[in-house]
């Protein structure tokens, strides 16, 4: 990977935390109901935290950044679909695009 | 505090937490000697977390986040310091504009 | 501080993650209503995320331990509070447990 | 998984987390030389960090731990190699134990 990619990762991945965060608050803890489900929270917690994490392995220049670009790639895929079902389509639009990214930078 | 001296200050929270993983990674663990330094190195390892804590406390709209803030602020000034004392004038800048914001976001 | 106390105070910290965390997934998650009302929800995440922080910045032995410390002590207080009014108190007992002792290490 | 076998491994990735950060600060930053040098610093680093996020996926019961438990347990086996080169035999034991026990969690 160049490093233009994963700087573009890196921007992806800290977006990623931050959409994430102020839409769990301003949204689902705003709206409540199906948007504070079990599953669906748990998946945004998820998300956040290892959007972050994935963020500061590449920002370390890891070499074992693909591991955790790999596990973010995954869970982020899956709250992009829990988002797409409350109709939280923003929140999803990112999730994919980190889900892409950190797929690449798995690869 | 308005919403937009907020976000600002989110931004700058990041930045800095960025900007000294960056630092810490290919200045420090780089140039070794000063750089590595105990009390150099603890100080960076304080400000990358605490920026992001904080970060995360005004982005979730804590009512808390003053406290946090304040406590960055604080980290954060003597993390300047230390860059400045090691020649790293880039980072200690980026160090000094965060506590200048969490400071007025403390206050 | 005596390194005891402050072992103690990092052990403490590090359970009041834990407890907070398992209580927001069992618990609040589970039981719904007041329990994910935005205001309760904000401060299980703000204790969660100080709690680690500030078990860091003291097993890190961090000169600047003290102001983390005091924003800890802050934050678990009022989650405190805010678990006795739902009815947490197991997980009001460990917040109200980790305050005192990050308020001593603070002083 | 047993709630047993996966509370196992909570303990276990919380150990790790502190067993190296403390390691990191009263070892590698007290010694110099060959333990502050980039790729055994960035490794120690990589372990503190997936192991935090590890155990709170766990905690939180995540669906997709196996994910992240597939990453802490290949940057342990990682940061377990490079402790035992530098001698810190304590540290390197944790992290094989942490290897192992995430290695299982996620099979």
């Amino acid at each position: 990977m160049s490093d233009a990619a994963m700087k573009q990762c890196i921007d992806t991945c800290q977006e990623c935390h931050r959409t994430c965060l102020e839409h769990f608050t301003n949204v689902c803890l705003e709206k409540g109901g199906e948007h504070v489900e079990k599953e669906h929270v748990k998946l945004m917690l998820d998300c956040i935290q290892i959007c972050a994490t994935c963020a500061d392995f590449m920002i370390r220049g890891s070499d074992l950044h693909n591991f955790v670009c790999r596990a973010c790639s995954e869970v982020c895929q899956r709250c992009a679909d829990s988002c797409e079902k409350v109709g939280m389509s923003d929140c999803a639009a990112q999730c994919r695009k980190c889900a892409e990214s950190c797929g690449a930078m798995a690869a």
